[in-house]
């Protein structure tokens, strides 16, 4: 199997879990040494959780597949352009590759804000989304302190 | 219990977790009507789980316990400024509003690439961290078609 075969997975589970219309039109396999160790659906209305997008559940269950918190090695495929939450977690589960189908702005026209906010992140103005406070706390640079004098720490 | 003494929670839970260093520094919890309703921690390590960051695994405590995909009216406390995951999360969430204490600088300091995410995405260049391919498939775009035009979608 290759990039396109792999791609109409992350498309198939996409159609089939969306049929209803309680999951929302998103799916995505992960790849790794030509293999689909994981596939992943968006479950944000069916599983009460908004971060079960495609990717996300994809991603999760691919660590648990290979138990690891990382997927070097890896290739994503997702039926459409990550949002900011999918990308971000992607680099944070190293990665090392995202084929995608459908765009941003494909997801806009069928209803999802990704453009939105990947918009905001660009502009530096994520305030315009969500209102952001920041309240400095000593505590919280103690925290950080300790982190870095620990040698038992696991870096990540 | 106002701003500050939330915030100190969600510090506190990140000094209780990151003591022994398999569970990152990070805490947070969020807050509805004046009352916590769910916390959470890093578990990235302990749970081998890239996106349990502090801020993901609160909302999505927070939502099993509200028994709901969204958290409008809720404030989310987090011990440090959230990454773009988070953030994006939290935006999918809908949450009213974040209070955090330490910065993505302090997280640069401690070791976390939080910045480097930020500026790839303010920069519009997320293939510096990740090969990125855009492969159409007519496919793809027909299951937004169908979605558009199924009565019986949740939009969310």
């Amino acid at each position: 199997m290759g990039d396109r075969e792999f791609l109409e997975r992350a498309v198939a589970l996409a159609a089939e879990h969306s049929a209803d219309g309680d999951c929302g039109p998103f799916g995505a396999v992960l790849v790794k040494d030509g293999r689909i160790i994981a596939e992943g659906w968006n479950r944000v209305v069916s599983g009460q959780d908004p971060t079960a997008h495609a990717e996300v559940t994809a991603i999760r269950a691919a660590c648990e597949a290979l138990d690891t918190h990382e997927l070097k090695g890896c290739t994503l495929y997702s039926s459409c352009e990550p949002c900011p939450m999918c990308f971000s977690a992607a680099v944070w589960a190293r990665v090392d590759r995202i084929v995608y189908a459908e765009t941003r702005e494909g997801a806009a026209r069928a209803g999802f804000d990704d453009d939105r906010l990947y918009r905001a992140l660009q502009d530096c103005e994520p305030g315009r989304l969500v209102r952001m406070e920041h309240l400095p706390l000593a505590s919280a640079t103690r925290v950080f302190d300790r982190w870095l004098e620990n040698d038992e720490r696991i870096d990540y």
